[in-house]
């Protein structure tokens, strides 16, 4: 028997719903039965992560536990940048008995042993908001590894084209941008690349990336099915 | 302040996640805050409808539940053929005062408004399992329209293209398949069409149907936005 999988979803809503799909399809099924069951709590009404981050935790932690409470066994947060908010829901399936997968984490470790960076290469290149690159900053710093960031105005477009996509926008001037901010981190000295937003792979795909790119979505719809099958 | 959207899912899996993304697109929003929250249990392991009908009713009328006691106040399930068992679902909705959509009902109403079939045409073609299809005869047949089912070897073929969907196999010769099954309810004498299962949209887009198409899951996101908004 599978565990049940508890997403905390809706940051942005149509990142949740592209996780959702990777996690089915990196899920050997023959049918219906073979799929893992997902309970998920998409709420788009999360308080502010940058402007509230202490309400943000709470409604965070709120719902791991009614996830939790509903039944869910492991739990998964397909946002990078709210992770820097997990404490109430680490603390929640601390006391549950619950598995909570850092996105961070694995990603980081993802990165380090996708591009055999651990044997030579030092330089990851984020592609992250301000809190989610500051997370991978340390993550990857952890791990012996240097972080490239997008700054100044390469920052402030990035912004720009991910609170598109939380509009809708997924057209091909959006993704131009993407590819043009991908290509300044590799510019910048960036040996590999880390998706550290989840908006960024509807946007860019690995193989539009100047240099491997780690996808943090496509790293944690593995470890969950990886924790539930 | 939006409802709370309950999604009962999971029959399948594909098709429940294409249905939050239709819900989104139907979503006028300028920003995550806009979005519907949505609470969805997808649960790939209820009972078989057709073979395990009453456990089948029992299983839904328990997910309900659990999504009613996490705050759903608006229920949905994205797939015709386990209409015929949400009787333990309207009474739970019922008795907690939760609105229930009914799908059947839904798209039969906006197919026989879509092709202005009240004003002359009677015949409608379904594109449904065989329990979807009796469905779909019933709730035509109230509202004065005659229904063109699938029968012998176009039934069994449609089987077979649901149940590759639900392992993945939404490739190019499925998709000839089912255009085919469409042409062929057509030539039965349907001078419209209903997508009355929730992985046809997966295999067929309305602009391939013969005559005019009404989907059934973009009938049912378009009636949850409108109940939650």
């Amino acid at each position: 028997m599978s565990k049940v999988l508890g997403v905390i979803g809706g940051m942005g809503p149509a990142a949740t719903v592209a996780f959702l799909a990777r996690v089915q399809a990196l899920t050997p099924a023959r049918g219906d039965a073979d799929h893992i069951r997902v309970l998920m709590d998409l709420n788009p009404q999360v308080p502010d992560r940058n402007t509230r981050p202490g309400e943000a935790e709470v409604v965070l932690g709120q719902m791991a536990a009614r996830l939790a409470a509903a039944g869910a066994q492991v739990i998964a947060m397909p946002c990078n940048t709210a992770h820097a908010q997990a404490g109430e829901i680490r603390a929640v399936c601390a006391a549950q008995g619950l598995g909570f997968i850092d996105m961070i984490a694995a990603t980081a470790d993802a990165a380090v042993a996708d591009h055999g960076l651990n044997d030579g290469a030092r330089r990851i290149g984020v592609l992250a908001t301000s809190g989610g690159g500051r997370l991978y900053q340390a993550a990857l710093e952890a791990r012996g590894v240097e972080t490239v960031l997008l700054d100044g105005a390469d920052r402030e477009a990035f912004m720009g084209l991910v609170y598109g996509v939380k509009r809708g926008d997924v057209g091909e001037a959006a993704r131009v941008g993407m590819r043009g901010l991908a290509q300044a981190l590799g510019e910048a000295g960036a040996q590999a690349l880390i998706a550290g937003c989840t908006e960024v792979p509807l946007l860019l795909r690995a193989e539009e990336a100047p240099v491997g790119l780690t996808d943090s979505a496509e790293v944690l719809a593995r470890a969950c099915v990886g924790a539930c099958l």
